[in-house]
């Protein structure tokens, strides 16, 4: 099975432009990647965002619920079939997300985040996690105030605990997962991502 | 807290017709009883029962993941909210045809289904449920083809599977439900449903 590569961060922190530049290389390489994102990757899962976006009154689990049938959907309909058939699978967002979201983020029991995480993605593991580290307002500066999803709107003090989730998950998990400071250079941080994915190509 | 009744079977067993007569009876004794169903009994519910219905190749997963998320958001904003103001509560399925459905029906582990029911219900269970039970064919003959949806055009063993559940679910608790056959008339059914309702009341 071809690598799936899921880029983390909160909103601002650079994954789209990161995600473009890295899909550029690799088909200057040969290669023919999947870029695929979360929770839009599917019609279902659009529907679900929508839901997500404007809706802002849903309880923290149905909002849980949401984003993981979207999730269960995308592994199935979308990256399971693209890696099987040997694509590189670049997403943006995937299970650790909503355990910094949802768990961190929100408050609800990370063991139950947990176990929905992997009925979701049905045994499905990242290959590699870039985790774009960047301070609340270094990311904020980038979004303009008009693009503010319902997450993204929300206070300070949830993004610092998103924040915090995503640099513990990235600790205890070194091996499969790259953190980089989001305020370096554009080309340095893709330099940093390609040099690390060279291995696994 | 007022009465939580729900009301299982498969489709075609009689369930809308029993909640009509009885919360017609509910209104002529002075109550004032909310009627809804699952799962389109809010906004959101009604959304994903367009998927459910509307999109036959979701997984087992996805599928029950998306109930789930639309029974949370059905407890929290539409029944929860009913009972705490004194309204006794009919409701057209909830958990029960989850696990009828999506575990006997669809082979999905009870305990996960056990565990999402559990979840998206936020501890609210139901004081008494009443289960139509009807052989297949019968409940077929009350459906026009047409009005099929998903679940209900698959195969008969699947229903069989289903009804299953719902009578090992009935044997495991009697005490919080109520079997009735559903070939029986109407009237017989529903003084039968009203002389359960009583002692509740």
């Amino acid at each position: 099975m071809a690598p799936f590569i899921v880029f983390e961060g909160i909103d601002g922190s650079g994954k789209s432009t990161q995600i473009e530049l890295l899909s550029q290389s690799l088909i200057a390489n040969g290669h023919d990647p999947l870029v695929t994102q979360e929770p839009d990757g599917t019609p279902l899962g659009e529907a679900a965002g929508r839901w997500l976006r404007g809706y802002p009154n849903l309880s923290p689990v149905t909002e849980l619920l949401l984003f993981e049938a979207a999730r269960a959907e995308h592994v199935e309909k979308v990256i399971q079939p693209a890696i099987e058939a040997g694509r590189i699978v670049l997403s943006d967002r995937f299970a650790p997300s909503t355990m910094a979201y949802q768990s961190y983020g929100r408050g609800l029991d990370a063991s139950i985040v947990e176990d929905l995480n992997r009925l979701a993605a049905d045994g499905l593991k990242p290959t590699l996690t870039v985790f774009l580290d960047a301070p609340i307002e270094a990311a904020r500066s980038r979004i303009e105030p008009d693009s503010l999803d319902v997450l993204e709107s929300q206070r300070q003090e949830f993004h610092q605990r998103v924040r915090q989730g995503y640099l513990e998950m990235a600790a205890n998990n070194p091996e499969t997962w790259l953190t980089i400071d989001g305020t370096l250079p554009v080309d340095t941080i893709a330099e940093q991502i390609w040099a690390r994915l060279q291995p696994l190509l």
